[in-house]
């Protein structure tokens, strides 16, 4: 058959000049985020305005290529061949992810993508000052503009979300109605860049279930903690404010970084204000964080956070360098990822069975004369606070919750951006019981809006979520795993996490992706059980 | 005059294009700029197969558009516009070189680009295992290839050379005939890469006559240190060899830069294998040394050789960012920064008068016991040797000497690679009076020539000549630049230098540039001068 040979032939090389072209974007990409991870680590404070420009320019370069007519043309003849024919291959999960990227990248008039990177810009500068102040009043006409334009971009990207959901929403047989989700708020194209395929409606539904039963669990740890501080029984966290040595602190956290399976040869770890990971590429990964010489556990849980990110980063598919399928598939994922090594394994016993002994070697004179038990109730305690990057494991989610409600409210104008910082304070009052004494530590604490990140604060929900499914199913999968851990061991798991989540990249959604590694849908009762199992026991609740 | 106004609009318009171009294209090499630097610094060792590919998707970019057509067309109305009539207007200058560089780029085939980058790319490999092995047969064909591509970009670059000397020569009675030296060598196009406006035959004159003063100097140097030696008064530079270590010496050497007047706001100091600095951007301009803890000077004069480039780029004018008045106008100019820098200043005695107390306060282990008379000698102890980067800057330019003579007959072919060796070796031995044992400290101790840097190595002595020249009429115009060093002053000088030649980035060619700041044509004499002065009273001869 020589006419479907040349076909098969021809389909090949139109695929190959897809992913050389897409393996060219991500190239370019991750040039900028080496110049962007300069820019948090060693850039001078001279460099700053040069920066900006080399970053222009390279977001430049980039759009002009995503955006290509050719990059259409391919796609259109590649979604009708029989490579996409095998839905289940990765070739086709390719094909789909790149239809999905480029639609979107082509819906945004050139025009919105610079007002919005410069309008950003410029918020980010004001929101830092205005928090500096605790002046809202000089923030508010900022977030006004940046709401208009996250508006006008929800609206250009409607379109298309709301066909890919009919084509997926498609009954199996013509003549049904097709499902009636299909529709789409204002909130669903700006956190769906997020989180590809998450729809407001159920994470509405999910988050209203999360918090009926965390926001009494709260309560309820909250009243415990206080009548054990009343009988001086109160958890003593000031050991974790003693005499902890920077270099000290370095050392250990690479050492416990190095054993969780971060691998140093293919990344590094740095210093930055505001820690973070970026993977750049193939043997690239770098997390930063931050030190304080009389604070042990911001640094230390800081950087198990960032490297269960750059362990994400390090397991995706290499051989898929430059395609969807070597890219982490969303947000919620990623965080899964940093939340499970943080939390789940790096605030558990097994995990200090190990580690604790040598931290009171390295750290003798904080840590000679605390109990190991002293030091879980510490490096654990939970207490509703204003601040979320402050905020423990079982408070945290209500202040995304918070978060989640007063964004949807903000862009369909149910709020206006002059009652935010009444509507915030009653939000808190009225779900952690705590109310701010200023702006600065309430409705302007986060950068997030003023650099446009609406619908960015519930995947780390979904993070957490996420990360609660997987280590249930992780263990049930792995009988033992708390004894590795008290062993110090960690590559169990870390094999676990690549098989069912790192090596896929982008080929299945999130949701598909999360269900088909736990075997079950998205819930919130395995955060919850995990919750009520560990601080139930810390609490007595 | 309606018509004239609006031709005058359009040429401005037309130079604001050009320039914008040349603007694009320098960020871009800014953004390789800071990749380069990140992979000699911090980059993971896994990291660097993506290096490569990342770096070289930004050379294309940057070749394609340093080819485009519209450069051309730009620059051919520009070169008969208004703009351009006024030759010494910053405008004109920057035509005149953007027009330089464009002929240059689109005269070299895209397959003659591509080969010489993969060739000296696998023969810089090939030369580290044969310099590790001093196995010259091994490397032999690789050097041979670089070679034969060598030649082939010359004779690539030759019509255009040759058509500017013709043009630079025109008489200006046209009756009259041309000058002679319109030719061009095979050496030639290769030489003005680095050394705009140089000429071999020009270079041969001015070397043959800095050889025939400095190898009798050399010669009498040695003979009084033999017999110094023989009485036992020798110098001891055991004395550097003592315990330095590693923090202080960073300490030190960034305090000696920051009082050169290098900025630390708008630069950085850091450690790499091999000791470079980039000139990145405006307010990012960044060195390195390497330090070992049981030896000063090599970090030490290292800090302060590239600081010397550093505070070249950081006195480039900002305002000219993007075009070639904002760029160094040639290696040698560079290098005359440098030198000056670490020798003229950093080896002289009105400099350690102010740094030796603190230094032995730094270093009190090491220097407890050293008079500054003794330092001062260990520091500029001169001994032919047989490894130009280890070499003192009196016999230094014999090493060069050496480089210039041989690949000049590499290159024509006069010389056969298979006798490289030897030819080497006869040339150490009667120009220095040592012999190299091995091809490794022989003609394998440089990377230049596996990397196709052949016409560079004569910038070296260019430098050390213009620095000479330069650091003379400084003191002519400066009286008491002395004095100022012995005070721990040296903003006088960079001011000076600032004014003579960094804000003059490549509005003149480097001979101009040199001619206009000394008053005089370029001369071995002020070297020989200054180094017969210094060396004399060191060595009594």
């Amino acid at each position: 058959m020589p006419t479907s040979t040349s076909k098969a032939a021809k389909e090949t090389a139109l695929y190959d000049e897809l992913i050389g072209r897409s393996r060219e974007l991500t190239v370019l990409g991750s040039c900028s985020a080496v110049l962007g991870w300069d820019e948090q680590t060693y850039m001078p404070a001279g460099a700053a305005a040069h920066r900006g420009e080399q970053l222009a320019l390279l977001a430049g370069l980039q759009h002009d290529r995503a955006t290509e007519s050719r990059l259409g043309e391919l796609l259109s003849v590649l979604e009708n061949s029989s490579i996409a024919a095998d839905r289940d291959s990765i070739e086709a999960a390719n094909i789909r992810q790149l239809r999905r990227d480029y639609d979107r990248r082509t819906k945004l008039p050139r025009g919105l993508v610079e007002a919005l990177a410069r309008t950003t810009s410029l918020a980010q500068q004001e929101w830092i000052t205005a928090r500096k102040n605790s002046d809202f009043a000089s923030f508010r006409p900022w977030l006004e503009q940046v709401l208009e334009l996250k508006r006008q971009e929800s609206q250009c990207l409607h379109e298309t979300l709301v066909k890919e959901r009919r084509a997926a929403a498609k009954p199996a047989h013509p003549e049904d109605e097709p499902k009636p989700d299909a529709g789409a708020t204002i909130y669903d194209p700006l956190l769906d860049q997020y989180e590809p395929g998450a729809e407001t409606s159920r994470l509405r539904i999910l988050f209203k279930a999360l918090r009926e039963e965390l926001a009494p669990f709260v309560r309820d740890i909250a009243e415990a903690s206080r009548k054990r501080e009343a009988r001086g029984e109160g958890v003593k966290t000031s050991i974790l404010e003693r005499s902890y040595p920077v270099e000290r602190q370095k050392m250990f956290g690479e050492a416990a970084a190095a054993a969780l399976g971060f691998d140093f040869q293919r990344g590094r770890l740095d210093v930055s204000a505001h820690p973070f990971c970026t993977g750049i590429g193939p043997g690239d990964v770098r997390a930063t964080t931050r030190f304080d010489a009389r604070q042990f556990s911001d640094a230390f849980f800081g950087v198990l956070h960032e490297v269960g990110h750059g362990l994400y980063e390090q397991g995706l598919p290499v051989e898929q360098y430059g395609a969807p399928g070597g890219e982490a598939v969303s947000l919620g994922v990623h965080e899964s990822q940093s939340r499970l090594w943080e939390n789940a394994v790096g605030r558990s016993r097994p995990f200090w069975n190990y580690w604790f002994p040598i931290a009171r070697r390295v750290f003798q004179d904080a840590l000679h004369d605390v109990p190991l038990d002293a030091f879980l109730a510490a490096v654990n305690h939970v207490e509703p606070t204003l601040i979320r990057v402050q905020a423990d494991e079982v408070t945290y989610n209500l202040h995304i919750l918070i978060r989640f409600e007063l964004e949807q409210a903000l862009l369909t104008g149910d709020l206006p951006v002059a009652d935010l910082p009444s509507a915030w304070n009653a939000k808190y009052a009225e779900m952690l019981g705590v109310t701010p004494t200023n702006d600065a530590e309430g409705c302007l604490q986060d950068i997030h809006w003023s650099a446009g990140l609406f619908g960015y604060f519930p995947t780390y929900t979904l993070g957490n979520l996420y990360a609660a499914q997987l280590f249930h199913k992780a263990n049930a999968d792995l009988p033992g795993l708390d004894d590795a851990f008290t062993r110090g061991e960690f590559s169990e798991l870390l094999a676990w996490l690549r098989d069912k989540i790192h090596r896929h990249g982008r080929r299945y959604t999130p949701t598909e992706l999360i269900e088909r590694a736990v075997g079950e849908p998205i819930d919130h009762r395995p955060l919850m059980a995990s919750l009520r199992h560990k601080y139930g026991a810390l609490y007595g609740v």
